[in-house]
């Protein structure tokens, strides 16, 4: 008795209605990226451990899936040294190879490999999945997709501002109303600077990372832990307070800062970049958020992070500037900034929300009736007339009785059913069943393309 | 110093352009697909490795790729048995998981997992990456992509016809001339079983599959050695090398087997997907080839292989009937038959025959040239206008000399570029430049519209 086959835990198979709604997100991503002139790269499913190790921190390297290597893998390995390894130095001998995490690195990886090959600025969006040894969770899997835009080789806000717009334009094909909720590192760091602890910045931006989710009370005790001062502290929870629309915190903002200071660059960057949004009257409503931190450490500018408006669960897209990133790859002052969508976010949403109810999964438009060996070519006939249109047309296979071919159709959402048995071939027509009025009629041959292109069809 | 940065042997990085070739292949296959009724379906990269084992043959198991257990895979085992241990027992002990070797069996797997929501007959596409541990030599990958379509649950020869065509549709639309070699497995088993040899079919179907790589000499030697009686080795070469159009060849086998046989079965199949065929008329060369055998040992009825007509590279596409892929996840009785498009042989054979010269590679149809700050607002509002109608424009996000961008436009072969400086704001206009015919001229900003909407764009 053969086992009862599963997919591994955090993984999933989709299926055709499936694929159709997640291929709907895609299309409208990619579509966007390209209106903005992104062009598409792909990157191999593995890569090299040496590319992975080390990027995302100790945890993030436990969560790399590794690969054992083919072969003899243990051989050249003595049997004694065996005996006393461990899993972690043991997998550093028998695997070379892991899953990617995430698209950033190889993205970096790619442009430092290619690096004579590319014209820069270089703008480039890559979706494809990644791979991710987490524990499974509702709404967190082991392989998932991500939907990666970034520009590399240019300073400029322009790309900022351009990545914000291109944010509005997919929630809005999207009919999902977001929040776009965007901050700068710099200005992070000026804080840091201001207060003398320039060292403890990691330490901030983790803490304040936490505060949508713990709570203030949380963060200023994580950051009193840290060994950051209790006056420091309580003026950071004053600025983090900080009401007001987006020029009022940034003229709080100017008056904290030295002109010349880090902050103030900050400051000045988000000030142009709400200039230029402002002017563009997105759809999305627009944040200068100060609590707004992202973990990741490489980011150096600007940060952006996009939630649901209305439903909640977590961050739909997010992002930022980083100035060094190919730096770990030997090329050193390329600042880029770029974005990630999370199309399995997406589609959690677009499902709460009824967004997909204008997508239909439909395998074909139109079924034609196998009647048996003496009707077929008479049904291939209307098959390849309608193919000619255009017109997805499935013949059904087998010769069993009607009920079961419409129930076929029913099943699969066909909405239109071709009869054409000895009757039909006498008098060269058709019958079109409409499966959803329930309605039939006939028509002559002739009359096919001009019946299925009418607009009764569409 | 750190390492340059590089990728695991037999993978690779799709550069835009490539990316961009690939997804017309993609596309063009899918788009076929679909108008015949198919559905998409994906499975996980990552498969138990209870599913994969044992279905591809020793040699296949050998060039599964593994995936070590998360954590502390070597928790529980004990350090002496682990002094003791070779690679092959180690592996199964340290790896659950492994990288999906095709897209049959996880699609077997899918059809035995889903049976109960699944419409049958279930006609499936799915379009995804590979991997092989294989050794990586030209055109031979270890990721690639397979193009599968099949249907499940129906024994109707119509299904097999319906596969012909839509090779020869896809190769078509794709503008490759290819040769479509049919045989089935029921004419190979009915041969065996005339000569007695039944328990060699296996032997006799590996041999031949070598016949178009060794010749018939290598073929006939293995045969023997194989243990297959001279006598019955002598019939079986003169079959094979049976000349004649299709018809000829099936009198031929009518004659020689038994009319209640397996054989003969084979040949009134052949014989009626063949009168399907000629009656359809195809563009492509489609032969009854005694000689094709294909290795995989689970096809049972027709099997079908495709090679270009002009570019020798191997097959492009192949496949057949299988009457029991399900059994081995305990699903018994349900006959499919399915075929696989190499889209990376497809792509090899498109750039040694032009075949992509009608696949533009351009990121944007527009550049925005960048004249700085005061510039800035005119150039975002002419790309407004141009996304507004859907084409896809950028601006050159830093304000460098407009040499630099220009050739930057250039390299990126976007075929129009706007210059709105200082002047032309003032009078409300845009220049345009062709970057192929190296003309410019002015156009005020109302007729923006028309003059991008107008042929001379396209």
């Amino acid at each position: 008795m053969p086992l009862k086959p599963s997919i591994p835990k955090g993984t999933r198979d989709f299926s055709p209605d499936e694929v159709i709604r997640r291929d709907y997100i895609f299309n409208t991503i990619q579509s966007v990226f390209r209106l903005y002139g992104y062009q598409p790269l792909e990157t191999p499913a593995m890569e090299n451990l040496s590319t992975l190790l080390g990027k995302y921190g100790n945890e993030g390297d436990k969560l790399l899936f590794r690969i054992l290597n083919s072969g003899d893998f243990l051989s050249g390995i003595f049997s004694e040294d065996l005996k006393n390894t461990d899993s972690s130095s043991l997998s550093s001998v028998i695997c070379e190879k892991g899953l990617r995490y995430d698209l950033t690195v190889p993205f970096a990886r790619y442009v430092v490999q290619h690096r004579n090959e590319i014209t820069f600025p270089f703008k480039r969006y890559q979706i494809q999945p990644v791979w991710r040894a987490d524990k499974p969770q509702k709404g967190r899997y082991r392989e998932f997709y991500q939907c990666d835009v970034d520009v590399i080789g240019s300073d400029s806000l322009l790309n900022e501002f351009e990545l914000v717009k291109i944010i509005d334009e997919v929630f809005t094909r999207l009919k999902i109303s977001v929040i776009i909720r965007i901050n700068n590192r710099k200005i992070l760091a000026g804080l840091a600077e201001l207060y003398g602890v320039q060292d403890k910045l990691t330490d901030i931006t983790v803490a304040i990372d936490k505060l949508d989710k713990a709570g203030i009370e949380a963060v200023t005790g994580e950051l009193l832990a840290k060994g950051i001062p209790h006056g420091v502290v309580e003026d950071l929870k004053k600025i983090l307070a900080a009401g007001g629309n987006n020029n009022e915190k940034i003229t709080l903002l100017k008056q904290i800062f030295l002109p010349s200071g880090t902050g103030m660059k900050g400051v000045e960057e988000i000030e142009t970049l709400f200039r230029y949004i402002e002017s563009h009257q997105p759809c999305s409503s627009v944040k200068f958020d100060l609590t707004l931190a992202r973990g990741l450490d490489y980011y150096t500018g600007t940060i952006i992070e996009v939630k649901a408006a209305s439903v909640n669960i977590g961050s739909l897209c997010g992002g930022g500037r980083y100035d060094n990133l190919t730096g770990i790859f030997g090329l050193e002052g390329v600042s880029g900034v770029g974005i990630s969508f999370g199309a399995d976010r997406i589609y959690d949403v677009l499902t709460q929300t009824d967004g997909f109810s204008a997508v239909k999964p439909e395998p074909s438009r139109v079924l034609i009736v196998n009647f048996g060996a003496n009707e077929i070519d008479y049904a291939l006939k209307i098959q390849k007339t309608l193919h000619k249109m255009g017109i997805s047309a499935q013949i059904y296979p087998d010769n069993i009785r009607i009920g079961k071919q419409l129930a076929y159709a029913d099943s699969l959402k066909i909405p239109y059913v071709v009869i054409a048995g000895e009757n039909e071939i006498k008098n060269n027509e058709i019958t079109v069943k409409n499966m959803i009025s329930a309605t039939q009629q006939s028509i002559s041959f002739e009359k096919i393309g001009e019946f299925f292109e009418s607009g009764t069809v569409q």
